[in-house]
């Protein structure tokens, strides 16, 4: 089931991205759940292409069809289906890679797995797969704040486009701050500089990488499920399976390597009564870390304090310029990519990431539930 | 099933630092394989305690006793299940620690997480909880080598020590040159300093992390299985899944991100009949690629390269020094841990990286049969 | 996933009776197959209403749209998605039924199990939810056709209705017999008896039940995975997950039981080189059974004969006469059901069955293949 | 992961009748609870051979032993592994079975399936198989007990043995009366009847089979999860993975086939409010049925009323008498069965029986707790 992620909220995506459309199927969603189709929708148009210069010209309204589910508004606690549509497919852009396999694209070894591929676009490879997760998140988001208290934030955001890194205190950023500018970096400075790159690269015909940071504030401690299921080995799972992710911090990260345990633990402090951000212990007690190096993670479960990693994208494999390659035969020849497509995903990879964080820590509260919750 | 690893071969793990005992079954192994036990137990040396004086100093000969699954020393088809005894077991050095949260532990969030902790050892937040892992990995390497051709080849070291960093190159590293330092570092050079970063360290009561870095070499093109199963998204899950693991790269990884398309791209070219290290296409060519950012893994896909990731593991919590932390009622309280220790979980950790990544690679390979194999 | 079944042949169904459609995503399904989608539209047209006058005169088209998997004809590997849209929901007909709880019919566990219920409809506990099992059978079974030789055949029939049983050879039964008679019982005067029994049961508002009987033949030896996938285990799961099924036997069933075990035994004996319904043994050599009450499984694994299978469907709940109940508040009321409904399933319940007999095959068929196939 | 049972509650067996031991690992058990091991070895102890002149000769103490998940005898919330050694075995009388088939055994199929087989035993095909079902089963009873009130209760018993069937009304029958005669049937007349008949069966060399009935009261309402794990699919599948089950029924099965709906049609009414056998609506009323046709579950999800079933063994596959059939060359040979077997499996089959119940609800009722419990 490769296409299915999760386990209590499992998510099923299906969908090329020149066939008759994208889509999700939920299945365990919690029942009686007033959803805000509203909200999911703002969610698909943070990711769709076209929102401003910076990112593909592709026009796809994608607009959102609950498929099953729902009834009179409210989760029926069966099947949630969601479908988008193709709308701009422009399969004629990619004749030319029919029997030619774009560089550090999944051409090749799509077809080295299945011994055929959807030439006729990306196919199943394309970053518009994406848009399932996305609206399979914006459910998930709802889910997580109708059962937690205060309700679970999550927020990601371009902390460094190629050599421009961004100045954040990850405390400190909000959701509006993010969505201010078009690069979505809320280092105003830094985005300004993130846009210039990307300006000049795309204008090279080239293409640049970048990281996406994320936090997720007010994640109740105890969520993760030892030893495999770990919480930060889910959420790295579910990153590294986005399109273009090479690389997973949790935490401190790489980062920490230069530090001892003496400097990198940390220590335990009770927390006021009102610290939003604290874990509650079986003995009601709440504490709370003075420095968060763990990312709020610890063992692979919660600790209460703000989960919080980065995720790396390689540059885009598409670039406008002649490069070497084979085709089908095995015989070297050239490509010329042309079409739509992002000089950066940075962008559009900001609401992507907080998807697959949503829907890694709605699995996890539902699985801490069923297996720890009081009550039969 | 958080303690369940694979599909296909699917790795169910159990048992605490100190209770009876450690162990793993493996469901789905391929059957009529001559297991070499003694290959098995090997590995287990390799990550057992008290190999040098780099490591902790528990005494444990972790033998290896197969209770299932095998028949006149074949594999059957059916559950392997093995078992190794924990035998010094030392409960009493944990009693400081039964009402009081070690730093960065796991104690608090598996209490948050359960209600109750296993305070007499680490439980299964234990690195001891690796075992049964190392054990399947074992065999799963065993499947690889018997279904590919040539062998499928994982070799993985220390790549750094805090900020002591090798200098290898990833396609010379051989096993024996790993093995050689008890540091497991193949430059010479870089292990010296290693081994003297950590005598320091461990002298000082303190710890350190680092950085240890793998290379699976004849991986056939072809496995892994998107979208959320690509292989990356399996290998970043299997290494966070680790004990202490707080960062993942797969190739370029992080240091990929200042490189632009152009010069992070991959380029293919025809492969030499006689190369092992190419993909072979549906129609027969063998292709290749100049560099390997891509760390050969394209959309999530094995592309015949040699597969490269890196493990970030941050310095080990337990550090022989008085720290401040809060009990079970949430006062400000301190604890000095005692114990047997690794002052850097790195030396032992390679061949846990290795064994995660034969569990991943196995379980592909399985799958790949399974959905695209030849004949029914 | 409570709407998942099978596991390298995934298939996900969605919808409910009344909302925008009813689906499938079938994860997993072996790539390059040219899938004919006349086959999968003729599958579903035996399984909709309105096709004679013993079954409910809902008026459904039931016209199958693939959203994705598919590549100029050709299965991609990837997700395959396929939707019914509802055309004629009549919801109007179920407002009695807002309030009050039909008697044996799924309304008050729905809401005992989640709190709410699709009340304009029997929602996802309609027949209607078989539309996604039927669509994806009908690729499983061009599946088994592709990888098997002779190709899988499966065929299922009408063999009780009340108390009017069939006289059929399971061994002689055609589908063209079976769909010769709209009551889809391949003996025409059993056949006779039982349109009668419906005509007569449904003037009196009434409603009956029956036995479905199904056989595949020339399954190869060595599918069924024990111990807890047993074939006749998931085959038990598959028919019990249909809506009225109330009993399963495999082979003999319930009535072996008067036998002895030196009558039951099914005595091995050679198999004519070209007999295609026998086990191709390790060595080579073909052999069969002389009798098969095990029903062509034995140890939970395929012989090689012909699987043989019983399925009881209760008769339907839905009766067109005042009977007694409780309403939300757990008072006493009364209910008349009105609407379209069928006054016995048995008919339209065979192509159901036989989908689902092919679904447990084909994932039995890639696990087997994944776990024991040849080469890697 | 063919040997893995649940999903919140699984269970995964591993062990051959004749290797090292047997045993289980359950993964997902709630924490902290105080597990009762006399319970486990009782239900043990009702299981193993040797209890009466009924049943296998074969001694073995099946002393159970407990390597995890146990701290201070309470669970952790880790995986619980039962490990119970095979003590006497005796290959020697399995050697004539080496090259030859035995008829109606899986001694063909499971070669057919892996390739080769433990001839000496029945490997993993042997009852002896059960073992690791029947600890964790006695692990989900007393989860059971701790999450319900009053406490679910599971009573299995033979209710047929070849022709004779006992009369028992299922609301009446106790533990106790099961287990006052060796034949595990709790009518008196009908005990005697069949231990006669499996002496007179035993004595012929030959064997007999029948059915074992079940019903488990006090069941919450709202267990059961559609469309594929309607409780009826779980239990059916639970009950066809038993060696030598050939089938199920649910409620009234298939003797309610001769009843019109209007006769099968449970109706529903209020329930005095000190019912212990009844449902609670979302509105807090309680209502119960007053008949039972459905058997406890309805729309595949449980209704407050007692779960009733029936499994069908066949006669034992293993005689005392000469029989054709072929070798592993596909000639026709004879074989001629010694060793300890039993000549009827019912007796020993009812706490197995009992045991699948209890696995399937306790991971039903977490899973319904993860999805729809109360409290984030």
């Amino acid at each position: 089931m490769s296409s299915t992620f999760g386990t209590m909220f499992a998510v099923t995506t299906f969908g090329e991205s020149h066939g008759g459309g994208l889509g999700v199927v939920i299945d365990g969603c919690p029942p009686g759940l007033h959803l805000d189709l509203e909200a999911v929708q703002a969610e698909l148009d943070r990711r769709r292409p076209g929102q401003s210069a910076l990112v593909s010209q592709r026009r796809e309204a994608d607009r959102v069809e609950v498929l099953s589910g729902l009834f009179e508004g409210r989760t029926l606690g069966s099947p949630i289906a969601m479908l988008v549509r193709n709308r701009d497919a422009d399969p004629a852009a990619y004749a030319p890679f029919r029997d030619r396999y774009r560089p550090s694209h999944a051409d090749l070894t799509t077809e080295a797995r299945y011994g055929l591929r959807a030439w006729a676009g990306g196919g199943r490879a394309s970053a518009r797969e994406t848009v399932g997760r996305v609206a399979a998140g914006a459910v998930a988001r709802q889910v997580l704040a109708a059962l937690t208290s205060p309700p679970v934030e999550i927020v990601a955001w371009v902390d460094r486009v190629g050599d421009v890194v961004a100045g954040c205190d990850p405390a400190q950023v909000t959701a509006a701050a993010v969505d201010a500018h078009p690069v979505r970096c809320p280092d105003p400075d830094a985005a300004a500089a993130m846009e210039a790159c990307i300006r000049e690269v795309r204008k090279a015909g080239d293409t640049i990488g970048g990281v996406v940071r994320a936090v997720a504030r007010y994640v109740p401690a105890g969520l993760g499920s030892p030893v495999f299921d770990k919480l930060e080995a889910d959420l790295a799972k579910a990153m590294l399976s986005l399109p273009a992710a090479k690389g997973f911090e949790s935490g401190s990260g790489y980062g920490g390597l230069s530090l001892r345990g003496s400097q990198h633990n940390d220590l335990f402090e009770p927390a006021p009564p009102d610290d939003p951000q604290a874990a509650r212990l079986p003995s009601g007690a709440r504490v709370r870390t003075r420095t968060n190096h763990s990312g709020g993670i610890q063992g692979g479960i919660s600790n209460g304090m703000p989960i919080e990693l980065s995720v790396a994208f390689k540059p885009v494999a598409t670039i406008f310029q002649e490069q070497n390659t084979v085709d089908r035969q095995g015989r070297a020849v050239t490509v010329r990519p042309r079409g739509r497509h992002d000089p950066c995903v940075l962008p559009r990879a900001v609401p992507i990431v907080e998807a697959m964080v949503a829907l890694v820590l709605c699995d996890h509260l539902l699985r801490w539930r069923g297996q720890c919750g009081a009550g039969g």
